[in-house]
């Protein structure tokens, strides 16, 4: 299929990104994204990059866009530009594919009756990929169609790593198990850090993928074999509103001592803890940052607790792995918060590894390496950008070809 | 105060432990526990050491018996021996301090008032605590009685490890924070490996005390900066019965998937979870082992779903110290069950921690190496013998002294 274009559909609850790639790699010809679905400061924007022409910016209010709106725009403007008539493939990212999807599937009825019947497991996420994956079907009846699922990748986890504490029936019954998402990205981070540090066969390494929802990652030889998101993207690290770990009894007790029903205590552990819910000011790190820098000491110790708890994890899976090779940051804060990464960096002076405070400190795009030179830290530190849309589009054409 | 007794009493929910030291140290004079108070099966059993005398062992039927009939005979017991004309001191184990006590104090009215307010944090231990120090009090009014609490050691965290990621006003308010246990075992556990290893002041220590409740510690400078127990017991490892760390939304989903009520999810969390759970056979990880050797892959894998969060626990604390001198390992299981060491261990390799095969394997109660020489791992490796009620008297003499 030489030269044909991958659209990629990100569907979220309330939000929408898309690109197409010439070919399924390199830089989006188009890509973009909706906010706010459904509101009245509904948006969408985009950034069109022709050969040889000058970038394309335009952003556009939409008020009260829904999903079919949204992709409806989506659709005719990849028309006005031409991209419909060399489109061979459109990927969705789906967020949950249970027990059911390890690896990337062309969708059919019978696959999205699956993924219907999983929706339990991710209220908030499947339901979207499905409107957008019926929308596009329909839109685009021709052109094949695939589900690259957030936690295929993670499908690898041995038993000891995905089951909680619990007696098993409520695994095999109720499907109680840690899933763990992000597997897109962090298989990306892993792979091109492979690749730029032209690792071997056998190789360790611990991604940790920093944004508003934050997970790490330990990766045995390519295979994710343990990561901090578990039954939902709950578990783990403190996030932007996301609590992370906390003791289970914590429900019970708040649900006796102030009377909040259940319901609303896992809403409240979703959308008013972490970062927010610490610092009483926002659920954005960079925001915190700034005041830490002014003295606040309520977003430094939120900082604090974040990076901690990130240290923690990245230790903690020196026991999931064989050997340990590499490092890698990747996310929006991953990438860009070179503070939060020294925070977390410094934290593991104990095994022997070193940042590289010049390249940490260095702003760009690009992969690069952050420890020190190979004799003196313990293990590589890798800066690996986000490109979920790309891994997305990469791994429908590896289905196809 | 020399050749003074101190009375040590243990009263947990539905057991009692007591022991007797002269002048706080050493072997105790008499020591015993009873067992499955307030129900048919309720029993009593000692032993007493006197200079140049057999030792004597006696167990005894007390169908029915609650603390007040046990606590009575003990009395009556310790009478007939003549211990209570030399006590000097009673020390109590109280479960639960909160933010109130981070070192052993003097009970008074004032003191049992708070720890009747704090109760709420530990429903199942403190009122009973509470039951033993009445009782004690007005039994023997005239001697001094303190109590030593199983939080306190921990009260040093800092914030970074004790907030969950909540809005801080449910710790403010509420109290919801992380406060760890077993601070009793992991004090004298790493009190012990800093002697025994003839530490300097600058040292790191993880200790892990594995029973039927289990939890691991990082030590700092003597300090503990983090622990994996947290608001209650229930966080953590997997344990005999309970499950350990869990995503919290397992709480909500279970309770609206299968019309659990919430108490009812706790209960089962704490009560019906852990190694019962997930092997279906027992809680007692050395009947699991049996059950391993034979083939029993439920077992086996509840083996390995311990041994693996232990190992992780253990790597995790890496971030939160400065150096790494030792890991000691105590509690019954942490003591004898070379395997379940063995195992633990072998996922510290990259870390280049290795075990002396024949130490480990070796049986017997006293302090030991378990490493192999210092030159060959990368820190020493510990076993300690718990002796809590040994600890409580020695902190008891402290106190006073």
């Amino acid at each position: 299929m030489p030269n044909q274009n991958v659209l990629v559909i990100n569907c979220g609850s309330a939000s929408l990104r898309f690109s197409v790639f010439a070919n399924g790699c390199g830089e989006p010809l188009i890509c973009g994204n909706a906010e706010n679905l459904e509101k009245e400061k509904a948006y969408i924007k985009w950034k069109v990059t022709l050969q040889n022409e000058p970038v394309i910016v335009h952003k556009e209010q939409m008020a009260g866009a829904d999903h079919k709106k949204i992709l409806n725009t989506i659709f005719a403007l990849l028309n006005s530009y031409g991209f419909l008539e060399k489109l061979s493939l459109i990927g969705h990212k789906v967020t949950h594919g249970g027990e059911h999807f390890s690896k990337p599937v062309v969708l059919n009825d019978k696959i999205i009756k699956t993924l219907n019947q999983i929706s339990n497991l991710a209220p908030l996420h499947n339901p979207a990929n499905i409107t957008g994956i019926k929308l596009a079907r329909k839109n685009l009846p021709n052109v094949m169609q695939v589900a690259v699922f957030d936690t295929g990748f993670h499908q690898s986890m041995p038993a000891h790593a995905y089951l909680y504490g619990l007696p098993v029936k409520y695994h095999t019954e109720y499907g109680v198990r840690r899933y763990g998402f992000h597997g897109i990205s962090h298989q990306y981070a892993s792979e091109k850090t492979v690749e730029f540090l032209g690792l071997q066969n056998e190789h360790g390494i611990i991604s940790v993928h920093l944004d508003h929802g934050s997970s790490v990652c330990a990766i045995n030889n390519g295979r994710s074999v343990d990561t901090s998101m578990g039954f939902t993207p709950l578990e783990g690290l403190v996030m932007g509103t996301r609590c992370g770990d906390i003791d289970a009894s914590i429900v019970d007790y708040l649900n006796l001592k102030i009377g909040m029903p259940v319901a609303d205590i896992t809403r409240l552990l979703n959308k008013g803890c972490g970062l927010l819910g610490l610092s009483g000011i926002s659920d954005d790190i960079r925001v915190l940052v700034d005041h830490a820098h002014k003295g606040n000491a309520d977003a430094q110790l939120a900082i604090e607790i974040f990076c901690y708890r990130v240290a923690k994890y990245i230790t903690s899976y020196i026991a999931s792995l064989e050997r340990l090779d590499a490092i890698v940051f990747t996310g929006k804060i991953g990438e860009s918060e070179n503070l939060i990464r020294d925070k977390i960096i410094s934290r593991l002076a104990v095994l022997g590894i070193k940042v590289n405070t010049q390249e940490n400190t260095k702003r760009g795009d690009k992969i690069r390496l952050l420890s020190s030179d190979s004799q003196s830290s313990r293990c590589q530190l890798v800066l690996v950008p986000v490109a979920e849309e790309l891994q997305i589009a990469k791994q429908c054409k590896m289905l196809v070809s």
